[in-house]
């Protein structure tokens, strides 16, 4: 593979459907830029899975996108960004990485000590990244965790304003609420779809961190400094592959992006 | 492969966890028997994958087992009896087979002419296997199937009785009472573990069909039918085999299993 160019795509991956908040962010953070989207579907959910396992699909992954000349790769998966975030750097020929975690915790951090609670899957919490992030950037700060892990079928259940999901989130939400935090992270890439529920549990005063969003901006600051942005010469492309093309995938994928897919390519690996 | 033998083992298959409800009824049902189970871990789950994806698993699974000297196989799995049946039987090379929807369908048709309720997960419900298998026995009953797709996290979240998932209950069923009907068939493997909270939202007056108790009395039935049942010769034995060992497997399959495992073993494949 040769160097990357400002032409190429930035190549995004998930392990399913959610990394299509970040798709969506950076659709209209970096309009001119194009995008190729990996949606491990046959093999989701990554969450429950060995160490050892993530890490082989991530690996394949990056392998399958750098084929396909992409400028930068998204792990837009907290779980591949919590526990094979090594294998994915080694696999990355020097193609430079944005991670969800890292950008939450980046936003998260903000130097004064602040009191930080972070949501995501079991996996994504037990890891502990994001504390370990947090802390590396900001040592004063305390780190409140609670892994919610009915939030993500309750998402793709579309129930993003149901009673059902406001009990949830008021019994998951309870014990970081009471360590009186100022800020929420939404450590997993479906939450951004609850937010304004999650908003109404957590209250006005605490500011939420959408780990889409600051991927987004993240990618933007990155691109700059690396002089890889895109020019105005070709209207941005939109590509996405999946391993597999289940039941609902349209519509699901569709309100976590937030408008149509154009076609919906199968990997050929 | 040599014809089943009386001392061979019954194996079992999952996408998961949950077929391990089979295997605990089964023990108790038929406790000289040995047995196998292969849970895809690495893979679950199957419900949102594509058919051809899931007749392909099926297939290797199947072929997995044989290579151990099964004389029964039991799918214990919806998803996969749902849509990979015929896949199941053309690799079965004669070793008699059962499935949970067969099952349950036996149970809720009663030739009487019923008003039965079906629930299980969306590709469950979406295959309309229970209703056509019912009416094959039963011409005369209605069948009025509910999809809930909350219901396996739920119960791998351990919240069996808890008002989150009574709140998820009364809404998934609200429709299937509305029917008035006299059986409830639970067309998943994980749901048995609700059956508690189920009683108390359905009434006293619907029948529950839990298909791990069905399964293992029409497994009973074809042993002595077949001349395979084991005699008292050695003690039963048991294997369980997975295709990864994830966070929290052990806890949350003892407790479908409601008992401790021996060894698990990493199928080889």
């Amino acid at each position: 593979m040769s160097a990357p160019k400002k032409h190429y795509s930035i190549g995004i991956f998930d392990s399913g459907v959610g990394g299509l908040t970040v798709v969506r962010a950076l659709m209209e953070r970096l309009p001119l830029e194009s995008i190729v989207y990996f949606g491990d579907t046959a093999r989701v959910p990554y969450g429950v899975k060995s160490v050892a396992t993530i890490e082989q699909y991530a690996a394949q992954i990056v392998d399958f996108l750098l084929r396909r000349n992409v400028k930068m790769l998204i792990v837009a998966c907290n779980t591949m960004a919590a526990v094979a975030l090594k294998t994915i750097s080694a696999h990355a020929k020097g193609v430079p990485i944005i991670d969800v975690i890292e950008a939450g915790a980046r936003a998260a951090a903000d130097g004064r000590g602040g009191r930080i609670g972070v949501i995501g899957t079991p996996t994504t919490i037990n890891s502990n990244a994001y504390a370990r992030r947090i802390h590396a950037l900001d040592p004063g700060a305390r780190v409140y965790s609670q892994a919610c892990p009915l939030f993500v079928p309750l998402v793709e259940e579309g129930w993003l304003d149901h009673p059902v999901t406001r009990l949830a989130a008021q019994e998951y939400l309870r014990p970081v609420l009471a360590e009186d935090i100022d800020s929420l992270v939404l450590g997993c890439t479906h939450y951004p779809l609850l937010k304004p529920l999650l908003r109404d549990v957590a209250g006005e005063r605490v500011r939420l961190i959408d780990s889409a969003l600051t991927a987004a901006e993240l990618a933007a600051a990155r691109l700059q400094q690396t002089g890889l942005a895109a020019m105005d010469a070709e209207p941005a492309s939109y590509r996405y592959i999946v391993t597999d093309i289940p039941l609902r995938f349209q519509t699901i994928g569709e309100r976590f992006l937030g408008r149509s897919f154009g076609e919906i390519e199968r990997a050929d690996w």
